[in-house]
């Protein structure tokens, strides 16, 4: 896919800049994306209205014949040896970046906020003009998916739903135990205590079956849900809200999906039922926001007003509250799990090709928690939801 | 586990800084063995011979209770709301931080070379001193392993050498089929073409089951293992090497292993056969050199020697070369996959506690790739080789 950079054209004529400099590994969406390469070890990509990089001896094959660049270059096309010996391998490198830029006649370049410190503050001595720019041009690029990005995610959003599936029937096969080691009301599955951790390993291993993986998965139950960054561990409990929240990458293409449900097994205490009825409604009036020109913020406060008006805290309401509503309703979804646009109070106008998440949620320590997560891409005239599983709280 | 950062203590002493500050997410290897915290989005480390956490609201109540932090702050400690009033998101985000180190009695900070530049810069601009180091103190720290950290990476080698089993068994159980329309010579296994995908799939199951996980495998055949940076794809097929790469994490100690086996399903050509028997002895020669003292370039060296003495090039003999021994001969293994020490023309002095791999290979995309690597730990006397898994070339 080659990325359609012009608002990146645009932004350096802005700047009165002569290049977007990255340096960093294909881990790096940015990297990925603008250099249109993948690599493991950090390489450098100057975009000057073509892309150029300059990679290690090792990576000089496959960049050549993998990338769409304009140009490949490597250190040993600037005497690096020479300079070895003359600076030694630090400035080095440095020398031969900057006559790299000189090559291309360019002087002054803009990075992604995140460039390295060392190597920016180091070509500065070297007389090259670097600025790092905090809008997040690429993003904002990024966030708008060509109809191509928007298949590999839907693509993932179906594996993710066949993980879900799974998830959930390990907890509606499971049987409820009075008398295990574990204590009591314990998930019992096939004679095993049924754990945060063995969910977890079928939602991947299901995933990888797909081609799909995952860092991370959270399966959390009772008070680890009440925090909505635990991943859950443990045994899972019956009548106690258990968050299944998944979000995995293609191998093959890199992109993410993300989807959020909430079970109980057995009972669930009246505040569980209540905060999960109130989040679908908070759910239901982010999307009732959610179209281009609206802003991330607009559809976040909808969110707010939902919970508020119920009684419960937000962060809105006191921005120290350890309960209640204490995230933003969504985030982008692409190359990154977390990326632009975002539905917080931050959060901006959105535009046809936004891919976001809507995710509200309710946590205490004393009930446990409640989130439901869909993920969807905004369009000419509103938005289409990618996700098709059900919303059930109670698993027979 | 509390990390000795003793080490740090006298760089900052050293350089006459007040501390040492990180700003990223915790799978920067460095934030996470620092902060003793881990959080999926970037937070703030102050050490100043203790550790200091600033992080979002979100992560509070978990930083608190997971971390040994001797102080948690967050946004909202210094009234974030009213700065974001005053002077908008970015800005009142960067006098936080400021704030934070006032209140450390910090002017001064040291950070990790790829600090990201655009906060560093306006952290300067708001008059503190933040200078980045190149040195990676932190890396030469995290380079010396503890016992606990040995025996994480041995057990991760363990699960490794069961992941390299499948694999070669299912090129052991594969037939050889002539005519199929994948071509002539290609493995098949239970009646359907072996390709690199579907035994990346089966290590990567091995793994999963143990808790290990993985970004990449490498299982790379004829012109594809020629690129030691090649993942490998499509069929594998008789006589003509397979690279098996294979560097797993464990998804409870984060720490990594690392191996490598080269196998040929039938007969060899005879350059192959001749790199196998060369890299066996490169090997050799290489942990012949590997005790403390002894400097990581000659340990490189040590591989060098054997490779230009039988004819064939290294990037030693030649910068620019583009077959023979194109890469380094080993690196630092442990929360990344990648790190210090290098065994490299770089290579520095070795010391007990390192670990490190060790991995000669010649490639051509003639005669297609060879490699042989294992991990070993630099003892008080010399050595100890985690890896216990045969050298055979041909798989029967």
């Amino acid at each position: 896919m080659q990325p359609d950079l012009s608002a990146l054209d645009a932004f350096l004529d802005d700047r009165g800049a002569d290049g977007y400099l990255v340096f960093a590994d294909a881990e790096d969406s940015t990297q990925r994306y603008v250099s249109g390469f993948d690599a493991p070890d950090p390489y450098l990509t100057l975009y000057d209205g073509d892309v150029h990089l300059l990679v290690s001896s090792l990576e000089y094959g496959r960049a050549k014949k993998d990338s769409d660049a304009a140009s490949v270059s490597r250190h040993a096309d600037y005497d690096y040896g020479a300079k070895v010996d003359e600076y030694g391998h630090e400035e080095a490198g440095d020398r031969v970046v900057v006559e790299f830029l000189d090559e291309h006649d360019v002087d002054s370049v803009v990075t992604p906020d995140d460039f390295p410190l060392a190597e920016a503050d180091a070509y500065r001595d070297l007389g090259a003009s670097v600025t790092a720019e905090r809008q997040g041009v690429v993003d904002d690029i990024r966030a708008t998916k060509t109809t191509e990005e928007v298949e590999h995610i839907r693509d993932a959003q179906e594996a993710n739903e066949r993980a879900m599936a799974r998830a959930e029937e390990l907890v509606a096969e499971a049987r409820v135990e009075t008398g295990t080691d574990a204590g009591s009301g314990v998930l019992v599955h096939e004679g095993e205590v049924l754990t945060s951790e063995m969910v977890t390993r079928e939602i991947e291993l299901e995933l990888l079956r797909h081609g799909y993986a995952l860092d991370e998965t959270i399966v959390a139950c009772g008070a680890d849900a009440a925090d909505p960054h635990d991943r859950g561990s443990g045994p899972l409990r019956a009548d106690e809200s258990i968050i299944v929240d998944i979000f995995p990458r293609s191998k093959e293409t890199k992109y993410y999906a993300d989807m959020t449900r909430t079970f109980v097994k057995g009972d669930p205490n009246d505040t569980v039922a209540e905060w999960y009825d109130l989040t679908q409604e908070a759910k239901e009036a982010a999307f009732d926001a959610l179209e281009p020109g609206a802003t991330g913020k607009e559809v976040h406060d909808a969110v707010c007003d939902v919970y508020e008006d119920a009684g419960w805290p937000t962060l809105r309401s006191d921005e120290r509250t350890e309960t209640g509503f204490i995230h933003s309703t969504g985030h982008g979804v692409g190359l990154d799990i977390h990326e632009g646009p975002s539905l917080s109070p931050r959060g901006e106008e959105l535009e046809p090709g936004h891919v976001v998440t809507i995710e509200p949620g309710l946590y205490d320590p004393e009930f446990g928690g409640v989130r439901i997560e869909d993920i969807a891409v905004v369009t000419e005239d509103g938005y289409e939801n990618f996700t098709d599983y059900p919303e059930e709280l109670v698993v027979e």
